[in-house]
């Protein structure tokens, strides 16, 4: 790859050679891979974009694959971004906008990082990659492989939800359910890579991830014609997903897209929130509990802390924590003005700016963009719960009539 | 609309000025709009498409809307069209191609009616859509609406699933859940719209609707790079997709881009095939039982027969109906070989390919495409029913062996 000069580990610096199958440094630390920022600029114009398909790799030359590497077949990315200006008008600030990355093929911002997945898993010659997770990497990873060929293993905690292991199965995957905790799964789960020699798809340890999720900025920027908003609201789980973004910003800065660089909002549910709160306490950040309704972020270990810390503070982000009527609200909120059904983690980002506006601390003239990660359809149980009842009238019109005047439903 | 001279009912060929608020012929058939086709080859040419942003507004010539309408914010229609070498290959045919418009905003080929819809409500002055509909039809009127600003009043069944009124409800439409049949909902619906002067967003009455669907139609062709396929398969309900299908077709042959026309494969259900039985018979099509887990083709008195017969007529189409169990085969065919996870509805197309293909009547040098016209995540209750149980373990190597072993599983 001449576009990449190293992968870097971003606890003890130590370099090393970007193979397919990288995992963590030998100190522990997650690696990062270091681009050729002067060989980019000269082969990657915003010019040359105008011409390319409308897919995440239209930003190979920033992507960390070979030149001949044969790409996965979903389409995946270039997700659409709303001008929200009603959403802007309520919420107090001068331009927003929505990112409904829930719009991928397997409906969530995972998409990016699982065809990653399968395309460094080509190169690495492997026809077998696997992962443990219950979520949307689960589901991304099981689509993104059946397209190209290639085969799953999936180990799941015996608690995963029936609907998302049968859209495993629907792919292909082989799903080992495992009797235990999570951290019983994740252990039988490497286990098994080990032995086998499956590709590896863990946000954890695979440094590959976080660069097909950087995607997501790469395309804002895009989208927006390259004028940088102030704020990228966002949210937080295992913290893979920020600071992919942020890293896909400073990208664009380095090649000369981007004259300055957004603040990040780093938003996490309040009743998990670790990363959050070791930026907040500038201290190290320690475990927490997962009580929150949106699954896709109840990470209370997270296992890419320092990458998405260091983002935060580098952007000189806000940090801001959610109640989970808040993020049920902010769904609401979303479908209602802007037509984007969201899953509870899909819309925090956008609770968490809503509650920043009306706390003041964004400025009346702001420019935000706020992505929605994930798609409602893959959490409907708990839109049920939050969205209260439809009329009810036998089919007749006096009564139809009665029932709007009790509720003072306008009508003209 | 200087592209468009009338529209015409397709019974006695009454004819009409298109006007915004359209509804049936005074004779009770529904009409069809007519187009300048002489005019729209000197505005349109393959060339300007390559330059026009990628939903299925790029084809505004062949549309019937005002060059001046407001067009409505979510990104509806240039879906994937994915080449399926494997899936031809095991099927039998030379090429074949899926489109998946489950990847629309509300994640269903129906947006493409309702985008249409909203574009006329506006051109009406309109400022409430109503529609009666437990499916695809409402969730994507209410998505559509909402992003627009608009209002809408949905009517549902009161047996309506519960979280198909939550996605309506999250996107802020009004819901009427009616105790009663759907005749019982339908007629309330239909008195509320008389009475309060709603824009009406019905595919029985509202011709507008069919040509929003068929931009499916032109994508397809211009995705194909305008070289037309032997055979298009695709799933039917009350009939308003397969004829917005052909008219899109019939468009793109009217205007010279296209050299012949395909052959509709027309699929429905085994226990719910009126309009395939009324083409099979040669005879008028006549009510059904809705035995079907299929529920978004579950339409055992269509309300747009005539179109969809004559298209599969014309056509010189197929027709085939297949089980529940071939229904949901084809969901995880396509799940394994495409990573395209569509509703039950949604993969009967393929589903009844596949049987045309076993039953040796697609030629093996056959090119076809099938639509799959809705995404799984709708309907995750069916998959579940089908997908059959992960494997079970707990966290332990050699149990894990055992397992494999016991299910012959190949690892290498």
């Amino acid at each position: 790859m001449r576009n990449v000069k190293c992968a870097r580990c971003v606890k003890c610096g130590r370099e090393y050679e970007a193979v397919p199958r990288l995992t963590n440094c030998a100190c522990g630390g997650i690696l990062d891979l270091v681009y050729d920022y002067a060989y980019i600029k000269t082969v990657l114009t915003k010019e040359k974009l105008k011409e390319r398909p409308y897919d995440m790799w239209r930003y190979r030359e920033l992507l960390p694959v070979e030149p001949d590497t044969e790409l996965p077949p979903l389409r995946v990315g270039w997700s659409p971004l709303y001008e929200a200006e009603r959403l802007a008008k309520q919420l107090g600030v001068r331009r927003l906008w929505i990112k409904d990355d829930g719009l991928n093929p397997t409906a969530s911002l995972k998409d990016r990082a699982s065809a990653m997945a399968v395309a460094k898993a080509r190169e690495a010659g492997a026809e077998v990659i696997a992962c443990s997770s219950t979520g949307n990497a689960a589901s991304s990873l099981a689509g993104n492989a059946a397209a190209a060929g290639l085969k799953t293993y999936i180990f799941v905690p015996s608690r995963a939800p029936k609907g998302k292991v049968a859209q495993l199965m629907s792919f292909g995957a082989t799903v080992i359910s495992v009797q235990g905790s999570y951290e019983d799964t994740f252990e039988l789960s490497k286990q098994a890579i080990e032995r086998w020699g499956w590709y590896n798809r863990n946000a954890a340890i695979n440094p590959y991830l976080s660069e097909g999720k950087k995607t997501v900025g790469l395309e804002i920027m895009e989208q927006l014609g390259w004028q940088v908003p102030d704020y990228i609201a966002i949210s937080v789980g295992d913290g893979c997903t920020i600071a992919g973004l942020w890293k896909g910003l400073k990208d664009l800065y380095a090649i000369g897209f981007l004259d300055r660089l957004p603040k990040l909002i780093a938003v996490q549910a309040a009743g998990c929130c670790p990363i959050n709160r070791a930026v907040e306490e500038n201290a190290p950040w320690r475990p927490m509990e997962e009580n929150t309704l949106a699954d896709s972020i109840a990470v209370g270990v997270p296992r890419n802390p320092d990458k998405a810390i260091a983002a935060i503070r580098e952007s000189q982000g806000l940090t801001v924590e959610v109640t989970d009527k808040e993020i049920m609200a902010a769904q609401k909120l979303l479908g209602t003005s802007c037509g984007v059904f969201g899953e509870p983690a899909g819309v925090t980002g956008t609770a968490g700016l809503k509650k920043l506006c009306a706390q003041g601390k964004i400025p009346a003239d702001a420019t935000v963009v706020s992505v929605v990660t994930g798609n409602g359809l893959k959490d409907v149980a708990n839109a049920i719960r939050s969205c209260g009842e439809p009329i009810s009238v036998p089919s007749d019109m006096e009564r139809l009539l009665e029932a709007f005047a009790a509720r003072e439903i306008p009508l003209n």
